[in-house]
């Protein structure tokens, strides 16, 4: 039972797994969907009411019933590497193979209904409220008068993206930032605002979940810190990330978190307050976590590469079934 | 509880049901995403752990937990019609307002999960397959030696996208038509093709379903039809559509199908051949029906209006859950 990797050619973190998988004697094809067609190939057959289905990748053929897993990880869009690009190719291949390999019984990392769902910032909110995770307030809306009331009631906010980056391309991350006082929000009626109040953080926590396993890292805020930097990611720092405990509460609610995501990896971020509460922030399921192992020693490639090979269905998911209707009421 | 339709101004069939709904005394709003923000605007609030949201739309208020059910029918794109449109307002718009729906817990006709999976033409092949549909032997394949091969065992065989429409705009449909004998087979390497064994058929079945209630129309082909003349929607025929029983066998195979698909909505082809069988085709989760509908007389309209005002859990989903891995094995 082979393990696939859907990745670009450039990815240190797929390399510091398949270092991992290339121990354990599991059979591994990595493959980037922008080589479709061409350096890869694909091929299904349904007759007599069965379906039989093959991938080809750098000459290794692959039946489709032998996949055991599939880590997406930065995968290219597929038909992108043609001579004669265009976006009716890319559907058509981008329809064959993912529509194949939806017909497979493989486990994904993750699976890509999971991911696309779980990118939705609002539903991750609600998610993480239901699951026990404490939540900052927020607003996220176009009505001028609701962004002026939700600041007057919480009157320290920062703005930040309601999806995720900027989709040019390459993608772009927009900071998360701080709201002066007096702001005048009458532009809110030309765009959804995400409202938030900030958290007086003396940490940022990353917490990576790879199934089961949790890995918790912690970068403390310089006491010198200019409190109008709230985004870990363009902060200037030179703490590193150690490792800390996930406290049993925020374990438990993780983990609920995941199960109903359906998600087998997420990497949650959290604000550590001045009482230890974490708050949490975004889950987002494709987070790097290369940087987090090298500054901590967590050994999360290992873990991956163990979700992948290990045998059995999914054990994120209980019973083969996906939660709908997520959140009634 | 209030119905939300999700649609453009200009679309008679959503008038057919809003025609029905107006008769039950049920709220109903409709509104095009298109037009967030603007004349569609909206405000969720997340605080002391629950959600409150709310939309608005030709000046109406309507709190979200109050809808009973979202009809996706021809929704715009979100932020089209704003003075400065750009990518990034809608990729905002798009995830607060579905990531919003989501976090409701409205029934969906259809979700946009159920939606999007439902279009992968292979899966839903293999899905028919799963569920007791008799399809025609089939192949989707980059390999021309695997079409030369599919030739042979197959001669008389038809050609089709594996996609739907082109994604030109408007979408055009890419008609299905029949593979000239002694074909060279070399440029299927150059995409992905889909090669279908033709049905001799000698009539066009439209199986429309809402919920559990299917509407089965028939359309006969002409004794004197060009059997080249594969693809009934570019057909020139002046036979009309005219309900006709669907089969017990057929039914069961189709309820399985949609139960598994989690899709309260679908329109089912099927090629008729001289014994009798119906074909799997294709299921289109947002197929017209208001052709048939004149044609016919069958009250589709009035069973959607039925789905969508009916109270109680979505009848389409078990237990809240959809089947996340398919198709094992």
């Amino acid at each position: 039972m082979t393990v696939l990797i859907l990745t670009c050619e450039q990815d240190v973190t797929a390399d510091m797994v398949v270092a991992r998988l290339d121990g354990t004697g599991v059979p591994v094809v990595r493959l980037d969907p922008a080589d479709l067609p061409g350096g890869v190939a694909l091929s299904g057959e349904y007759v007599h009411g069965t379906f039989r289905g093959h991938l080809s990748a750098g000459g290794r053929l692959v039946s489709m019933s032998a996949l055991r897993s599939v880590w997406v990880r930065r995968p290219g869009v597929p038909a992108t590497r043609v001579a004669e690009a265009s976006a009716w190719l890319t559907e058509e291949s981008t329809q064959a193979f993912y529509g194949m390999l939806r017909s497979t019984g493989a486990r994904w990392m993750n699976h890509p209904d999971a991911a696309r769902r779980a990118r939705h910032k609002p539903w991750q909110l609600h998610l993480a409220q239901r699951s026990g995770l404490p939540v900052p307030a927020t607003t996220i809306t176009t009505f001028p008068q609701a962004a002026r009331d939700f600041a007057e009631r919480f009157p320290d906010l920062v703005v930040k993206p309601v999806s995720g980056a900027h989709p040019q391309e390459p993608p772009r991350a927009v900071p998360t930032s701080r709201v002066a006082p007096e702001t005048d929000f009458s532009a809110v009626a030309f765009g959804p605002t995400l409202l938030q109040r900030r958290v007086a953080k003396r940490a940022d926590i990353r917490l990576t979940c790879v199934g089961d396993r949790l890995f918790a890292a912690r970068k403390p805020v310089g006491p010198d810190a200019d409190p109008d930097e709230v985004d870990v990611r363009f902060a200037v720092s030179t703490a590193p990330w150690h490792p800390v405990e996930t406290p049993p509460r925020i374990a438990a609610s993780v983990h609920r978190y995941l199960q109903d995501a359906q998600l087998a990896y997420g990497a949650f971020d959290f604000a550590e307050d001045a009482d230890g509460i974490w708050w949490f922030l975004e889950c987002n399921q494709s987070g790097q976590f290369g940087f987090v192992e090298i500054e901590t020693n967590q050994p999360i490639a290992g873990a991956v590469a163990d979700w992948l090979s290990a045998p059995g269905p999914d054990p994120a998911i209980s019973n083969g079934q996906l939660h709908f209707t997520e959140c009634p009421g």
